[in-house]
């Protein structure tokens, strides 16, 4: 999910304080998911209102489908099928048996859409409505941060701004009806499972834009000890997007870099064939060196993680 | 962890409405753990400051030691050994780099002790300082709450209560010099791994008590469909909890049938060999029947889940 700086470092020191031992697992700490031997792949991701979602505009099902479709949105990254979800419900007395039916009732539609099981979890009382989810997904072959290799070009799923478009659209009241997609992609994103099985023929490293494609790029090109160009004119810009930006005063770009929560497939291939039956755009480049820089009619500037803090 | 009964009712509810269709999963909701054909059993707990711990007295190496004790507790009950463990943090401001490396000393007293790694997790700011836990063992065979058969007996590894009267110490500021082993057993509470190893040799079901003797027992009870019978003359009595219950003038029996977070296995077995180096009690009986109830005196008397219920 969202990460600040300070999470950054501390999630850098827990890493190297903690080196995996045990053979069973093949990556622990620094990619979307940690990954078992045997295939299995787990991560966990935690949501509490005001500061991850804003019940002033989430229903209680939208909240159920947008929080699962983040959590399975980690499983597409790491190209694993979902196998089952353990919910932690964080409670406080204003949330009712209602709401929670209505709640699991956006949980069971992931869960039917993708054919996983709710098979555990736990329920407390919390100082804050929350919920902490765990996916356990599978893969033959898992899609890791770390195969990008120079000479390898950058890959994106879809339109990138989206989400924060239609999360500012929610918060501040905008007119809904030009922006619906927009809207659309905030409360109701969809994980990149179908995608992830297709592209990981290809795909030699992946990881999904969460963090904002800035942040998620560095994560990348780090974890694959590479450079990565994006190519400013490459990157599709939606409609609403563009209209938003221009209306906003916002450089579009810009923004693209830093707004996060798409959970789309930022990947690297050598090359792909044409599939007219998925959106992918090449925006970018993998070259030998270290960091992330952005093209700009031919001139490369370094770019730092923004990253995705509306939650600061 | 601890439940009143609108958890336990939302539960229920929940286990009804999502029964588990993937094959490779043995076990959903309605065990300590879930488990997976191949062995892997998951199992996640929440804690929050002020619900589940307080940082009046405990330390942040405590309550690390404490909170991935707890965690454990839930493989030991199903007789697994653990691999590792995802931690996500749910962050305040007020808790510094310095007190989550502490937090992190206990997580790792308990990762050399029991040879797991530390693996993934994620970190957001929360609404109040706190944990969930993901914790990821495995066992050939896993000990389920499920196996007992009328005829066999019911066992508890070393004492009860002793957790709650250390709780009450640290809370109300009691002398902590006649309550030694109680404050220790509430802050650095072991998860019964080794023991388990040694029982599910002979153990048909098996419980940690986590919710209090009656809850837990009622679990058992519930889950076998059997009858349960407590013998009261056979609970032993730590002569903290003794003392304790004799200066708030309080029935000890029915304070042990409803203290909780001692984490001692709670198991049925049709009999045990003796073994000195482990502290076994037989408490009770398998019957034919359903519910669970106490004998004082010769005399059975049913009781319902009282429940561990100091976080409402």
């Amino acid at each position: 999910m969202d990460k600040n700086k300070g999470e950054l470092s501390l999630i850098r020191f827990i890493r190297k304080r903690f080196p995996i031992r045990r053979k069973e697992i093949l990556k622990g700490i620094g990619d979307d998911a940690m990954v078992f031997q045997n295939g299995f792949v787990v991560s966990t991701d935690s949501f509490f209102e005001n500061i991850h979602f804003d019940l002033k505009y989430f229903s209680m099902y939208a909240l159920g489908y947008h929080t699962m479709a983040a959590s399975l949105s980690d499983l597409a990254a790491m190209g694993a099928l979902p196998v089952c979800c353990l919910v932690s419900l964080h409670l406080t007395k204003n949330i009712g048996v209602k709401e929670i039916e209505q709640l699991y009732n956006g949980f069971e539609k992931m869960a039917k859409k993708y054919e996983f099981d709710i098979a555990g979890g736990d329920i407390v009382t919390s100082p804050g409505f929350g919920m902490t989810m765990t996916v356990i997904g599978r893969a033959r072959k898992s899609l890791m941060r770390s195969g990008a290799k120079p000479g390898q070009a950058l890959f994106i799923t879809n339109f990138l701004g989206l989400a924060e478009v239609g999360r500012s659209v929610l918060k501040y009241n905008l007119p809904q009806k030009e922006y619906q997609d927009a809207v659309s992609k905030h409360l109701f994103p969809e994980p990149r499972i179908a995608e992830a099985q297709f592209i990981k023929q290809y795909a030699t490293s992946c990881i999904d834009t969460s963090d904002g494609l800035s942040t998620d790029a560095i994560h990348l090109a780090e974890e694959s000890r590479v450079k990565i160009v994006i190519d400013s004119e490459h990157i599709p810009i939606h409609s609403e997007v563009g209209e938003f930006c221009s209306i906003k005063k916002i450089d579009p770009l810009q923004f693209i870099l830093s707004a996060g929560e798409d959970f789309e497939l930022l990947f690297t291939a050598r090359r792909l064939p044409k599939i007219s039956r998925l959106k992918i755009f090449k925006i970018g480049r993998v070259m030998k060196g270290r960091g992330v820089y952005i093209s700009v009619r031919g001139k490369e500037k370094r770019i730092e993680a923004t990253g995705y803090e509306h939650l600061l």
